[in-house]
């Protein structure tokens, strides 16, 4: 009983500081959205290709790296000229809005319209915790496996869209492409589902063309 | 510093049920192997091509198949005919020392030398969680990039062995074996590496041949 207590308690002060968080960017007409995936599915090099794609739509972003170890995906970003801020955790399995609001001070706010943060690389913690953002997306690269969505089926949850990583790795898998769209939509019928290669520079246009509309509906909104 | 009293509180309870449990099998002569990686890394493909091999060395396996949700991995293990039990943790990003106490409790050990415990793919949490195992394996499929073991070091410090896996997916990646094995060998000079590729039927003896000379070594030691 105790234990739970202090686990709400501290779930708690995180959604204050996650609220908190998303006052600062509304206030700054800057939309935030948060990356989730397995290990290795590609969310760096897809951040890779969507900023270039991006800035070609008159969007400024930049980018919070959140990683345990490393500071490897930052400088990946660094090297594209997008401001980029590295949270390295340390071993916490997953971003939590208080090392999110300690990046927010390093960015200048009012030259961006979105933040793109790239949590920590797990399917499964990260989707609980709230970091203050407007939009979550959720990758799935498919050398993982069309029942991944079924699996873990929070991130799909959360997530109002999903890439599809890798496409162009197909035909040496067994994936399937229907049965992760079905097995997705099963947990999620509102999710937006973008079938992307970077290799082959494949999705990159759709991808991008769903966060600036996301992103102004939500600006919009709220 | 209440919160970090609860939690080391909460380890210290688990350290003490994963000690019973190490107990309990080594009365019974059987080795506990805890296999940890990403989702979609292939622990359930390459868990269907061990089981057999392992059998043929007069090994007797049972599997403890750890998922969030469904019951897809232990039905492939059970259409092999290897005693297996499921536990879903329903939310929990890990398997803890009780789940496999628990498991513990339906299997016939007297008739078992081994028993391969598949945690949640999860490559950060269940690392750092005993479960009363004598051997940890960490899994690394080669589309998950050869930077892992630099990012997420806790799994590949925890693990005696790491099976690269997917390697026949190299020609079509940027994923270096090289890198791999320096980078990994870096955070953990003793890991044992075998390089698997299931769908080629690659590294599949070599792998089950450490996995029989290091439960013989580990039983005599323990």
């Amino acid at each position: 009983m105790r234990r739970i207590t202090v686990v709400e308690n501290i779930l708690k002060a995180n959604d204050a500081i996650a609220r908190a968080n998303r006052d600062r960017l509304d206030k700054h007409g800057v939309v935030a959205m948060n990356w989730l995936s397995s290990p290795g599915t590609g969310k760096t090099t897809l951040l890779e290709k969507t900023l270039p794609a991006l800035e070609q739509r008159a969007v400024r972003p930049a980018v919070i790296e959140g990683d345990i170890q490393t500071t490897r995906d930052a400088e990946r970003i660094d090297a594209l000229g997008v401001p980029v801020v590295q949270i390295t955790t340390g071993g916490a399995c997953h971003l939590n809005a208080s090392m999110v609001k300690q990046a927010l001070d390093e960015l200048a706010l009012d030259e961006l319209d979105l933040v793109i943060i790239e949590n920590v690389g797990n399917l499964v913690c990260p989707a609980d915790i709230s970091l203050g953002e407007h939009l979550t997306a959720v990758l799935l690269s498919v050398t993982e496996g069309h029942d991944k969505p079924l699996k873990y089926p929070l991130a799909f949850r959360v997530a109002h869209a999903m890439a599809i990583t890798k496409t162009d790795l197909i035909p040496y898998t067994d994936f399937e492409l229907g049965e992760a769209r079905k097995f997705a939509l099963q947990i999620n019928p509102e999710l937006r589902i973008v079938e992307t290669s970077c290799y082959k520079e494949v999705g990159i246009e759709e991808w991008a063309d769903w966060i600036v509309e996301s992103s102004q509906f939500k600006t919009e909104g709220s």
